[in-house]
């Protein structure tokens, strides 16, 4: 749900012409660096030793690996530790050549695995340091080694109290010796790029996603993904504790979901079909069924021409239905609990991640999210009103753009503290046929969204469960009943009252977090422009 | 993976043709009656009397409810109770009227939520009774009563022991008084049909499908659905901890995954696009990104005109990909351990809806699954040599038909008295491109399935890490390796060593319960022939 009703094209919150001009300037350079570094990658030849035989591996100090197809060689009783589970003493371990530079005596690298990086330094044979020198950044690396307390502290990496003496290092696989992208400016602070003078040249946006591989090796795009599992988990968790039973609705579905016109389409067999667009009606089947309260976490499909930071043509929705006894907001009281729920335990569970994210986003992070206890509902024509009162435009039975979306998220954060707050009582008009109307004024409904930092990640509704009432209000809305006679005809079986909710999980992501752009939050976003990696 | 390699179009367990012509009849004769009874729904008048008002509300006894629409006068301290959480005394429920039937003097009901049902009787004035027997069957109804032990037991209803006197009883939302499908038919055990001279007719598979909200309303399906969601929670337990990252990879793809025939195709914004067939290139993916070891749950597209009780055109498909330090069997002990976890795990917390299920499927069902501590691990060459032995005909170097793959759980069951194991090194030649091959032995590979009852539920391999060696397995293979540049590319970057595994989650639910067709394992199933509802 949580993209349908936008038509949004333009984000508000731009930066300034001159601003943009700089970083198309700078997003230029960087792609022609890219494009350069790319071509000599595949033209220059480089010197690659050859690979060392399994009988030679075993009294080698150094050398490229031959290929690991599960040889009895490979089996020892000396095993792997993790980069975090290291103790005093020698040691083995596989990671990245984050860095590598070499005098003449000796070769300082940084080796990474996931967020963490960890000196390791050779003094020793020359040629042992020539190929250590000659092996390129982001190649996949075996090393052996005393892992010891350093003299000083490395700053320059995650691990700075402990480096590791090098005793034993082979290339695995070897990365291209011109990277496309240098995972070391990917990882840069933003700080670094904005100090005058600046050598450093930040990777442009198309640069990063076209080579998301090296991208995601950044110790904040390493997290982010932490944090977003982080999310789902606690979503699951609450929710089945909560009696929730699991779905899967089907993504193939027949004609158009929700009638609407950004769908995607395809042939199903000689039948049209398309993506579904969300699983609303499939929720609304579930509870039909006799489910009494479901959730699902799957892909929604919108093709949507927006170019917005919060917006992707595939993102993960996370959908709740469920049986209403009392009262719709019943749903209310479910989904604050649940992203409360959330909140909490992804800070605390994720304390380290976050802090590598905002080392990396340093100048564009605002603080942690703040929430109240008591979540803040707001009337939909109470928020109406104090956007008058504040100078904004805003009629009380249309709907919010994204502009008056955020001055309401500041005037709720002036009025309760807090980046998190429930806007309820929708106007009917700019809901689907299937909201409930608000049984004392017809032109408001039984519907809510919910807001972080002034952005909207959820949107809601109690459904009609009557088959009568809603062929009523889908004449009302001007469609042709006949069109959707199979979802009327769900109600003819019986079906308790309901109501449910779609949230994104890119959104909430990035509005937890407060980085800029949801496309980050996904692994392989697709936009209209972008259908690869 | 699962299904990727097979090309599987006839059941050689399928029944003998008496069966199939006698299933058949039957098939028509629940067709018809199904369609008499939907046309009668539709063109027979019912009295169904006014909805009472919320005034009249307060003090009625019975008569159809007002439309909820979360009014204030249905907000009481009197609060509903689920009924398996019912104590003596007075209490409130909703639920589904499963069942009605009336004397003169008394309404005898049954009253379903979820796989539980009660009996729920009254005794008293003749008008209550009329309205009461009035409520067409799978209507949402609201009752008040006091419950209490019954005299004895009371052998149609979940609960037994225990039965409502109903004081106040309302409906909310009235099915249709002739039902396509009648949930007590559908919820029928096999045994009821069997019995010579028997006057019930088993629903039609397609009645079942096409009317698919009454039939998962059955106890076995709503038990079903349980047990599919403990095996993938299961999954997911296991997995995290044991430090897998949760994954979510694109659905919507460039061009045809895997290059595969078997593919859905769509316009993506003027660009030809497909649906993943698997997230094999994009699991591969993330280990280059540097996440050593992910798994993925999400939709799985394939365009295969199978008709099979293992094939589905979109399923669950369960994923994982992790580095391999030694060997690839590394990833064998991390499948072996999660299924035994999910075994374990799933018949320790779902025996009551075991229970269930086998009650309904009480003359197919095969025992509860088998496993041994140390899994069977057989190797392709013994596994030919069994059958031979057993006077199959099967080469060494072939894929293995579905008769030969039971043949040869049922060789192993023997054996080894497990319905699970895994089955090694299958022959290079029937395993894609991206397959390692064996060291010592190219005819052979680093692949496995794994097998329940003798059928595949799982299919992996350690994966081609070297960017010049899968170069030269493509070209071997045929392949123009112009057309996997992208793929191959990934791999230029350096990447650890890995392998991993697909897994069905549909597949694994039929195997494990032990029931005939994975369709009924999947809330909405697709396959070619349907794509509603």
């Amino acid at each position: 749900m949580s993209q349908v009703e936008e038509n949004q094209v333009v984000d508000e919150n731009a930066p300034s012409k001159a601003a943009l001009k700089k970083a198309a300037k700078e997003a230029e350079k960087a792609q022609k660096k890219a494009e350069i570094a790319k071509k000599q990658a595949e033209t220059q030849p480089v010197y690659v030793p050859p690979k060392l035989t399994l009988e030679q591996m075993k009294d080698a100090k150094f050398g490229d690996m031959p290929l690991h197809q599960s040889q009895p060689e490979f089996t020892s009783d000396n095993q792997f530790t993790d980069i975090k589970l290291l103790t005093p003493g020698p040691v083995k371990i596989r990671a990245y050549l984050h860095n590598v530079r070499a005098t003449g005596k000796s070769a300082f690298t940084i080796l990474r695995q996931r967020q963490f990086t960890l000196q390791a330094v050779f003094f020793g044979e020359k040629d042992m340091i020539k190929y250590i020198n000659s092996v390129p950044k982001e190649s996949y690396v075996e090393v052996e080694g005393i892992y010891k307390a350093s003299e000083q502290p490395i700053n320059s990496c995650s691990i700075s109290g402990f480096e590791l003496e090098i005793t034993r290092f082979f290339a695995i696989t070897r990365a291209v010796s011109m990277l496309p992208l240098q995972v070391e400016d990917a990882a840069r602070p933003d700080s670094a790029f904005e100090v005058k003078d600046t050598i450093f040249v930040k990777p442009g946006r198309d640069t990063r996603f076209d080579n998301r591989i090296l991208d995601l090796r950044t110790p904040a795009n390493q997290s982010i993904f932490k944090v977003r599992m982080a999310i789902q988990q606690s979503f699951m968790k609450f929710l089945i504790e909560k009696n929730f039973m699991q779905i899967t609705s089907p993504k193939i579905i027949s004609g158009s979901s929700e009638g609407g016109a950004d769908i995607f389409s395809l042939q199903y067999f000689g039948q049209p079909a398309c993506l579904a667009q969300s699983p609303q009606l499939y929720k609304q089947m579930s509870i039909a069924a006799g489910f009494q309260r479901v959730f699902e976490i799957g892909p929604v499909f919108r093709a949507e021409k927006s170019h917005t930071h919060r917006h992707l043509c595939e993102f993960t929705g996370m959908d709740i239905e469920v049986e209403v006894f009392q009262h719709y907001h019943e749903v209310l009281v479910i989904l604050d609990q649940l992203m409360k729920f959330i909140f909490k335990n992804t800070l605390e569970t994720c304390q380290e991640e976050i802090d590598f994210i905002r080392k990396q986003f340093d100048l564009k992070m605002p603080p942690t999210i703040e929430w109240t206890e008591e979540t803040v509902i707001v009337d939909f024509r109470d928020g109406a009103k104090w956007l008058q009162e504040a100078g904004y435009k805003q009629s009380e039975v249309e709907d919010l753009n994204t502009e008056n979306e955020r001055a309401l998220g500041k005037i709720v954060k002036e009025k309760f503290h807090t980046d998190f707050y429930i806007l309820d009582k929708f106007p009917g008009s700019i809901r689907p046929f299937y909201t409930m109307p608000d049984v004392d004024d017809a032109r408001f409904s039984d519907s809510y969204d919910m807001f972080i930092r002034g952005e909207e990640i959820c949107s809601g509704a109690q459904r009609i469960h009557d088959p009568e009432y809603l062929k009523e209000r889908i004449v009302a809305k001007g469609i042709n009943p006949d069109t959707l006679k199979d979802y009327i005809d769900v109600f003819r079986y019986g079906c308790p009252p309901h109501a449910g909710a779609g949230l994104g999980l890119e959104r909430i992501v990035m509005l937890m977090l407060g980085i800029e752009d949801c496309r980050q939050c996904c692994l392989f976003p697709r936009t209209p422009e972008r259908l690869t990696p």
